[in-house]
C-alpha cells in the first residue's frame, strides 16, 4: 500500500525530472493517480515507465506550446507539439469548455498528442461547470475489425461524463474492446486462458490463449464476433478512430504510434498525420434546459436504475460507481500497487535521484 | 418483388390520409422506403401499420407544429408535438445544420416526438453539406442493463455518418444490443432458437428461447453478459437515453412510451416526460479541417481498411456497405416484402381507399 500523497508528489517530480513545467508535471501526475485511486490500474502509475520511454525516444517534448491550428465558434483542431497526452487532453477540455460556455458546446479535435492516460479523468472535467464532458482517443493497433486478420484498431476508449443533482455523476469510460488490455496483460502474466470472445488467434479463430496477440492474433470489438455484433464495436472503434485521428490530422488506423511500453508492435515506417489523436467535448446542461430540472431528471434516473429488480445479490450499477467506491476507499487505506510496478518505480526514481 | 416508386407513392398516400400535409408524408414515405431499399426491414413499411395504430390511439399528431423550446448558439430543445418523428427527426437535423453552418456544429435534443424509423436516414442528410451526422433516439424498455431482471433501456440506436471523397461515406447505424429486435421476432415467426447471449430469461440467465423476451425475460446489451463487456452495451445504451430523453424533457429509461406494434409492453401509467426522444447532431467538416484535406484522408483510411488482411472469402466491410449495396440492387430490382407485410399494406389500403 502507498499513500495517495506520497504516490503523487514522486510522480510529479519524475514528470519534473523529465524538463515538464511545475503545473504539467502536478496535472500530470494528477491523471496518473487518479487512475491508480479509481482501480484503472492498467492506466495509473503504472505507464509512468512507459512516458519515460517515450521521452528517451525523443517522442515526448515535455514543454510543448499546445495550439489552435483551426477553429469555429464551436469546434478546433489543435495541435498536441509533442506533449504529454495526460496535460494535452485537460488542455483541450479546457477550451473545449470556454465554447460551451459561449456557444453551448466546444468540440476539439486533437493532433501530435502522446497517450492521455484514463479517458474519464478528461470527461469529469468538465461536471464543476455543469457541462456533460466527452473524450476519446485513438491508440496502437490492436483490434481487429469484423472478419480482419490484421490488428487496424486501438483499443479506442469513450469517456462520457453527466452531472447528476444529489446523484453521484453518471460517468461511462470504456474501450471499445470487448475486455481492456490490461486485463489480458494479468492473465499473460498468470498462464491462464481467456475466456473465448475476447481475442482471435492467426487464422481469425477465437481462442483462450491470452497470449495470441503477440503471435499475429488480435483483440476481439466489443460484441466479439459478428452473430453477436462485433461490427458493432468495430464501427465504435472506428468512429473513435475518425473524431480523433482523421478529422484532426494525426494518424489513424494501423498507422497510429505504439505508446513505449509494450514492445511486440512497432512504429508504423510510414505515418500518414502527426502523433496519437483525441476528440474532446463539452456540452453546457443549461443551453438544453435549465440545470435545476435536468439535474432532478438525472436524480430520477439514477435511482430508478439503482433500484432496478437485480439478480441475486448484485445490484444494477451507475457507470461510474465502482470506480467511484474504489475512489474513496484507496484515498483512505492507500493504493496497493504490484510488485512489478513498483520495481519500475524505484528504478526510476534511482535514475532521476526521486525518493520512492 | 414491389417497385420503390410504387411502394413511396402508397406509401405516401397513407399517411395523406391520415392527415399529413403532402411535404410531411413524402418524407416520412420516404423514411421508410429507404430502410426497405437499405434492408433494414424491419424499420421500413412494415412499421406503417404501426404509426397508422399511434394515429388510432390519439398518440399521433398529423400536423405538428415542431418549435424550438430552448436554445444556445451550437445547441437547442425542440418539441415535436406529438409529430411522427420521421418527419421530427429532419426537421431537428436541419436546425443543427443550419447551426453548424453558422457555428461550427449543432445539436439537437428532441422531446415530444414518436418513433423515427432508421437512424442513419437522419444521419445521412448531413452529408451533402459535407457535415458529419449523428442521430440517437430512445425507445420503449426491451433492454435489460447489466444484472437487471427489469427491462429499463430500449434498443436505443446510434447513428453515425461521416462523408468521404472518393469513397463512399462511412455509415454506422446500429442498435445498442447484442442483437436488434426485428431479429428476434424473424426466429420467433419461424419457431427458432436464438444464439446464447442475445436474450436472457425472467431469472437472469442465458437463454436460447426467442421467445423469453415475451415471458420476464430481456434482450441483452451489446456485450451479451459482464464477462465480455455488457456493461458497455448497457453503458452506450444509458448514454443515448439521457442524451434523447433527459436532456430533452421526454421520457426516458422504462417510462418510454411504446411504439404501437408489439404488444407486449404496456404504456407506463407515469410518465416522466413528453414523449420520446431524439439526440441529432451535426459537424461541419471544414470548422475542424479543410475539406479536402479531410476527405482525401479519409478516402486513405477507408481503402486501407477494405484491404486489410482477411478470413477466406470474406474482405473487411465498411460501416455502411451492406445497405447501400443492398439499396442499389433493390432500387433495380424491387423490393422484397414478406406475406404479412403485404398483408397489413393491403388492409391499410382498403380501410383509407388507397390501391396498393
Amino acid at each position: 500500500m502507498i499513500q495517495e500523497k506520497n504516490l503523487r508528489r514522486f510522480t510529479e517530480n519524475i514528470f519534473l525530472s523529465l524538463g515538464c513545467p511545475k503545473k504539467d508535471a502536478k496535472l500530470a501526475a494528477d491523471v496518473l493517480v487518479s487512475a491508480d485511486l479509481r482501480g484503472v490500474d492498467s492506466h495509473g502509475t503504472a505507464r509512468l515507465i512507459g512516458y519515460v520511454r517515450l521521452y528517451d525516444h525523443g517522442r515526448l517534448n515535455p514543454n510543448p506550446n499546445i495550439q489552435i491550428i483551426h477553429e469555429s465558434p464551436s469546434t478546433a483542431v489543435i495541435d498536441g507539439d509533442r506533449g504529454l497526452g495526460l496535460v494535452v487532453a485537460p488542455h483541450a477540455m479546457k477550451i473545449a469548455m470556454k465554447k460551451a460556455k459561449k456557444y453551448g458546446s466546444g468540440w476539439i479535435s486533437v493532433q501530435n498528442s502522446n497517450h492521455f492516460g484514463i479517458a474519464g479523468y478528461h470527461s469529469m472535467l468538465a461536471l464543476k461547470e455543469d457541462m456533460i464532458g466527452w473524450s476519446m482517443t485513438n491508440a496502437a493497433p490492436l483490434v481487429v475489425p469484423t472478419f480482419s486478420l490484421e490488428k487496424m484498431l486501438g483499443t479506442n476508449p469513450i469517456a462520457i461524463a453527466i452531472p447528476a443533482g444529489e446523484e453521484p455523476a453518471f460517468v461511462a469510460d470504456f474501450a471499445t474492446t470487448a475486455v481492456a488490455y490490461g486485463k489480458m496483460e494479468i492473465l499473460q502474466r498468470k498462464g491462464l486462458p481467456a475466456p473465448i470472445g475476447w481475442v482471435q488467434d492467426a487464422t481469425g479463430n477465437a481462442t483462450d490463449d491470452a497470449n495470441a496477440i503477440k503471435n499475429g492474433g488480435g483483440l476481439l470489438p466489443l460484441g466479439g464476433d459478428r452473430e453477436h455484433g462485433s461490427h458493432k464495436g468495430y464501427g465504435l472503434g472506428a468512429i473513435v478512430d475518425i473524431f480523433s485521428g482523421v478529422l484532426s490530422g494525426a494518424n489513424f488506423g494501423p498507422w497510429v504510434p505504439p505508446f513505449a511500453t509494450a514492445g511486440f508492435h512497432g512504429v508504423a515506417a510510414e505515418q500518414v498525420g502527426k502523433g496519437t489523436g483525441h476528440f474532446i467535448g463539452a456540452m453546457r446542461i443549461d443551453a438544453f434546459r435549465p440545470k435545476e430540472d435536468f439535474k432532478a431528471s438525472m436524480d430520477t434516473w439514477i435511482k430508478r436504475f439503482r433500484n432496478a429488480k437485480h439478480i441475486e445479490n448484485q445490484p444494477v450499477l451507475i457507470p461510474g460507481d465502482p470506480e467511484r467506491l474504489l475512489e474513496k476507499e484507496r484515498r483512505e487505506n492507500g493504493i496497493p500497487l504490484n510488485e512489478k510496478v513498483i520495481e519500475d518505480l524505484k528504478n526510476l526514481g534511482e535514475r532521476f535521484h526521486v525518493k520512492f
